[in-house]
């Protein structure tokens, strides 16, 4: 007797032509069933956008003619894809939601701004075990072969282990050659953050505007982290919460005058 | 000698001609000097979007011409507001930021889709001790005014305390008459979510196409909540952190065979 193939859902937030996302379906057919749904052009920098103001398409497509899974297309969000995967295209929760490969680095507090983390968010609050999965190279012709070998022993894991209720994967992949990558290093977010810098000019009507641009700068110095993970040739794996709540501060909360 | 007035970064997500933001400034010039700076149209449900593929616009406006604070429009979301205001407008960290008051509830799982939250997350980033308000009441019309007593205690708070580093509020404000309001709780998150419902329709040429709407489920019976507390006519106070490493599922993790 065969165990059953898990239903795997496919996203990312790079759009559903993007190479990342084409590495990732090629890795997740070799570990279970396939359906993709992804946005239908770039939601980087997207965050846990949901589209409750406007109207959402989302078509079946034909990516590569020798695929023989299912792909949908939707003009929303990558948190808005996971959501109408579940409810309108396989009408059951799948076993496991993928995110990505993302083409540039969800390390660090980027995880807040990620459209890659909040598909695997919004699968996580769906009850649906998640893996976001981003790798440290914004070009379109990033070389996503080495991070094959790590997708696929993480997932695997993910599907033998299941994940805590309110807990999914956040992990990242150096841009560096096979042979150059150390292995896996479970971590913690590095508390690191933009510096931001606006490029101001005038546009042909003479107005002013901005382009929005900065560094990143880490001033973390722990080595349990993931930037220092990433810097040292590791992949790391930071676990994620969506309870926001700053339990350490619930006391000290409590001890002020709020109702006097 | 008069102590210096704290400098008050006001944002939301509403748009800032909102009737919300229009008495979160009144309260805030009772406490300190205000500069405005919010989108120009409604962005909820941006979650902790940036513009990032696009220019921003950014210029001082007059909403009231009796108000002598400035106040700015920006083409961006309310993340991208908070950034622009520290490095273009201000020049500096404000000393506090607040966003909203947003009209409809942030509370429980919504933190993670908030605009308004988004602010004050980018500004609590930023080192910006920072609280988002809500009221519970979606209505353009809603009554704002049993909320001034309680923004401006807790902002006093603020004031006075600080907030430690990674911590910001999530305030959400019942929607009830000021003599039903029982004070202010210091709550947990509520571990609820959206059951989502897409209304499925056919546009006039044949294509089909998606509403998101949906229904808020808490199965939370915990008395400690958001939830618990604005259902008892409370007034919820939630610390946010934006380390969202699930550090109780490290030592866990660490034992998977990730490398083997």
């Amino acid at each position: 007797m065969t165990k059953k193939k898990p239903l795997i859902l496919v996203t990312n937030d790079d759009g559903i032509t993007a190479p990342g996302i084409r590495t990732l379906i090629e890795v997740m057919k070799e570990l279970g069933d396939v359906v993709v749904v992804a946005p239908d052009s770039p939601q980087s920098g997207m965050g846990h956008a949901i589209t409750i103001s406007d109207t959402l398409f989302c078509e079946q497509v034909t990516i590569k003619e020798n695929y023989k899974h299912k792909e949908y297309s939707c003009s929303g969000t990558p948190a808005d894809c996971v959501k109408i995967a579940t409810q309108e295209i396989l009408h059951r929760k799948p076993d496991l939601c993928v995110s990505g490969i993302n083409h540039g680095s969800n390390s660090s507090i980027n995880v807040i701004y990620s459209g890659t983390m909040s598909a695997a968010v919004e699968a996580g609050v769906e009850g649906i075990p998640a893996i976001g999965f981003s790798l440290l190279d914004y070009s379109l012709n990033a070389d996503f072969e080495p991070a094959r070998k790590y997708v696929k022993a993480i997932t695997r894991n993910v599907i033998k282990n299941g994940l805590p209720k309110g807990v999914v994967l956040n992990v990242n992949i150096p841009k560096l050659p096979a042979s150059e990558i150390k292995g896996m290093k479970v971590c913690r977010q590095a508390n690191a953050q933009w510096e931001e810098e606006f490029d101001k000019r005038t546009n042909p009507q003479g107005r002013e505007y901005y382009w929005l641009t900065g560094k990143f700068v880490n001033k973390d110095k722990g080595e349990d982290t993931d930037e220092w993970a990433l810097g040292k040739g590791y992949v790391s794996v930071v676990p994620v919460q969506f309870d926001l709540t700053a339990h350490h501060f619930l006391d000290d909360l409590n001890n002020w005058e709020l109702n006097d």
